[in-house]
């Protein structure tokens, strides 16, 4: 929808009788075709066969689909020498705040990857800038070789009454958000609870999409039996959040459209066995890539790399496609796309090996943007102003990174978050010196500073057992799903050093250990995207990431990231820390402190 | 679209924040079904399984989808002991005319065989009676336990400037109906050489399509290679016109969605036997009848019988059934059809038998409809006041089926239409007496008058040659496509006879010979249609049928009456008879007699 200069541009430059004309008659034979692809071989993945054909296109249109070599008239002509014409990929639901740069950043990558259109909820761009930032979003998707759908996100924020994010969007926001056209549909609704339970907020949001006849998304994580049946009787159409083979043949009987992930491979090998089983892999399949990292995305890639492990697991390769093409152009109601057919559009990717997924060439809407990798020409400067200033503090100091006790000294009885992801609530006795707590070696200090300017910045400070030894400070501005300033350490220097460093630079992650700043990887949108090249995002991001595994001793570093952006995930069960407070997702409470009781030292 | 009391209502019955409340509660568990389906098989059209499973419905609505036994409580259970619950079946192309009988009479006679969506267009009544008959059948289509989606004619006449109907639809008549929410799309483009040669007719048509958003139906008929391609690259998204299984395969690669159709058995076989050559069977795939005789319809069937036959010629039933159902849901566009799961719309068919489709019972959006082969309850009366009174000329009389000659006697040679179906010109010579020409034995008289008060009533006179021995006259205002009225047969009182009768009764078709009537259906809507119940129709058009059958001595009787009511089709290659004169599809030239040259007798 977002391609040419205004997104309803797009929209309508296939509805153009001039065009039309000229394809028709380059078709016929009566005019040359602009671009005249020989000596390939087209995936079909509506006969789901692959053949030997020629493909001329005319402006944004396929023209004509026909037998090698019976054409030769183009004003340019590309021999592809065997190589498979396939239809440009769709991603069904991602992310791109998960690849902390900006859409244009973004195409980047994946366009010569071979993606030519995604599907965006900005739900972290939406928590931190509301409105105005989704409008950031539509704007920055403009004028780009890869089509972005964006959605407007459902879950700002994901817990109400835990967490303060920097925005809050009821029934209101979506339909305003539902009426702008080129927002496509409700991106993924999470607030799970909220739909069975049909609270207010989401029975207004649902309600909101489904009137809109727009695309209405889901996350139906964990969901099964009478509780996945129901949340699809609410009007939710799709689900990523697959788990194994069961959970996905669950959901496709259950009549969502599974948007398969990339993000979390250990699923995939069971899913396509699963799939595998099935008489027909199902049309209501497709692919996504939800959150991948700057420098996963640059490094393996994105909807190709997740191709090429479906493939390795035993997925058919024009099955992959398939999923990755007509099935989403399908689901996404795009009759214009998903197809090497006459009449549809020219979103192509040329593919030296249909195994391996390797991508020579990619054209989109009848322009060659991407060849051997690279774009073919620069992409236009990011236009839209974005969101930047988002930290909405002052400097910390090392006094806000101390729990501080009631007396001088004595003994604290704390609220422990235990364990990574999965967390549980433990308790811990910590000695009392000068009224601070002297944490015990084995924990680690989480504290959570709202950074939206609603309310004071002082940090929550909790406590984490279980998360390895720290040795420096974390500080992120990426902080599911609030995004208030989130940092990690035992050192209060170290800690608030990270933090300032955040806190002037507009946001990002850094890491710091022995008072020096190791690394830093600034995300001034919204403390959350960069607005340089992905590469440049992607080598800060890895050093970070190295630093990060300096001062942890624990788990693979990916865990490292996941575990701690996470941490304020207070829509899921079990203890996090937030800018309210420590929550208990699962009851609701909210305790303001780590202290439960202190004992003064007779 | 149009089942409820407005169309409008039904499109949105289901964005009813109430009814999801109900919807996700019975789900769960906490309140009732309305109705539970216990003791079934589901057919999964999108795992392409069929699994032992109770249905749970809520008002319109699929609540749930469930193992067996584990719910009892609902207001009213069905045991269907073994059955199998399928979608409803979705027709995506058919012309009501063709079973004579109003929107109300086709619904009592298909909701029973387990349609609960038809795609409607309603080319014949648009070319008696224009836009009003658009609009007729747009409201005609109300209030009906069957969903028809009219589409707006595109072929309006079809063959402009060879014959005139009661209406001719350009761009902006297009463009109007496409303005109306309830219409579904542009109806099958007929104009094959007006789209490839880009007529300002079609590309108008056409741009008006595209930029509607809505669908563009095509009718691709024998196109191939570069003509095929550039049609679908006008902008056509669809072709029903199949002729061969290889037909087949070239229309499913070039893209477009087949609509297989019912109406030619012949090609059937073919077209499995190529479809299972394939990986697998398209999702762009859709079934359909097109057009089906009264009698056909009420004893053999509409898409039953059609999937019957699919499945005796060896396609799998399940994916027959995904042909007709979630295939054809995408394709429309329609996330609440196609599919048994919580969320859709409950428009459900059970079926005793998958091989044979038996069916059992019929529900739609919720509601039993249809019980052993009958509807549950009587249809309302037709509202909506239909095209009547289209007869728009006096009565004729014998002297009108004389063809005169310029003088009393001599010879005249005679331009003839040889043939039926693929029509060629012949020429033979004729004696004329009493200043008329005397036909000879093996000919016949093609009279066609112009019946809807846009010209002249005068019969144009042709003479067909290899048609048969006829004894009497078949009068029929059914006369593709632009329905005048026309008369077959060789003697001008017979003649006569069956066309007063019609002019007298508003239409139909008529027999008569040695002076007497032998049979009519009386086609009082547009001369088309009749309002009476379908087994009424059906029982009189049998009988025109039959006596058809004891006035001419060729070919099967089916053959008689496609000859006959396509003898007028100038739109196709060849001469036919028009009321503007004897015409050639091929050359457009245009005869207005039958007399070549003459020569006075000496």
């Amino acid at each position: 929808m977002v391609h040419s200069d205004a997104p309803a541009q797009e929209k309508h430059d296939l509805d153009d009788a001039t065009l039309r004309d000229r394809a028709v008659a380059a078709a016929l034979g009566h005019a040359p075709f602009d671009i005249l692809l020989t000596g390939g071989r087209v995936v079909d993945v509506a006969t789901c066969t692959v053949r030997a054909a020629d493909v001329g296109l005319v402006g944004p249109l396929i023209a004509s689909v026909h037998p090698p070599g019976t054409r030769s008239d183009a004003q340019t002509t590309s021999a592809l020498r065997g190589a498979l014409v396939a239809p440009g990929l769709i991603d069904t639901h991602l992310h791109v705040e998960s690849s902390m740069v900006t859409p244009r950043g973004y195409a980047e990558v994946v366009v010569p990857q071979g993606t030519t259109t995604i599907c965006w909820d900005p739900h972290e761009v939406g928590n931190v800038a509301g409105l105005a930032g989704v409008r950031w979003a539509l704007e920055a998707s403009r004028a780009l070789p890869l089509r972005i759908l964006v959605l407007g996100p459902s879950s700002v924020p994901s817990a109400p009454g835990l967490e303060r994010a920097g925005a809050a969007f009821l029934e209101d926001e979506m339909r305003a958000m539902l009426s702008w056209p080129e927002v496509a549909g409700v991106a993924e609704v999470m607030d799970m609870r909220g739909v069975l339970g049909r609270s207010r907020r989401m029975r207004g949001i649902l309600d909101a999409g489904l009137a809109s006849g727009k695309l209405v998304c889901g996350h139906a994580r964990g969901l099964e039996g009478a509780e996945l049946v129901a949340f699809a009787a609410a009007g939710i159409q799709s689900d990523h959040e697959i788990t194994s083979g069961e959970d996905l043949l669950a959901k496709l009987q259950a009549g969502y459209t599974v948007e398969l992930r990339g993000s979390h491979d250990d699923v995939l090998p069971g899913a396509v066995a699963a799939l595998n089983r099935l008489p027909v892999i199902p049309q209501t399949l497709t692919l996504c890539t939800d959150d991948i990292l700057p420098d996963d995305l640059v490094e393996k890639g994105g909807m190709v790399d997740l191709l090429r492990r479906l493939v390795r697991y035993g997925l058919d390769p024009v099955q992959a496609l398939r999923a990755a093409t007509l099935n989403a152009a399908m689901r996404l109601g795009r009759r214009d796309l998903g197809l090497v057919a006459p009449g549809r559009r020219a979103d192509l990717v040329v593919l030296s090996d249909l195994e391996a997924m390797r991508v020579d060439q990619v054209i989109a809407s009848g322009r060659l943007v991407a060849a051997a990798g690279r774009l073919t020409e620069a992409l236009r400067p990011d236009t839209a102003t974005a969101p930047t200033g988002t930290m909405r503090m002052s400097s910390l100091s090392a006094g806000d990174f101390c729990i501080r006790a009631p007396a001088a000294s004595g003994r604290a009885w704390l609220r422990v978050v235990d364990q990574p992801r999965f967390t549980r609530w433990a308790e811990r006795e910590a000695a009392v010196a000068d009224g601070v707590v002297v944490l015990p070696d084995d924990l680690t200090l989480m504290a959570v500073s709202h950074r939206h300017g609603r309310a004071a910045a002082t940090p929550v400070l909790g406590v984490l057992g279980n998360w390895g030894h720290w040795t420096g400070a974390l500080a992120t501005t990426i902080s599911h799903d609030s995004h208030n300033l989130t940092v990690f350490g035992r050192d209060a220097n170290d800690m608030a050093l990270a933090a300032n460093v955040l806190i002037a630079c507009g946001g990002g992650m850094a890491v710091a250990a022995g008072g020096r700043l190791l690394a830093v990887v600034e995300l001034e949108v919204c403390g959350l995207l960069s607005e340089a090249p992905a590469e440049q995002v992607a080598a800060a991001f890895a050093c970070v990431r190295e630093s990060a595994m300096q001062i942890a001793d624990w788990g693979p570093p990916p865990l490292v990231f996941r575990a701690c952006t996470g941490a304020s995930l207070a829509c899921n069960p079990g203890p996090h820390v937030t800018d309210l407070g420590i929550t208990d997702g699962s009851t609701g409470a909210v305790y303001p402190g780590s202290i439960i009781r202190f004992e003064t030292s007779r």
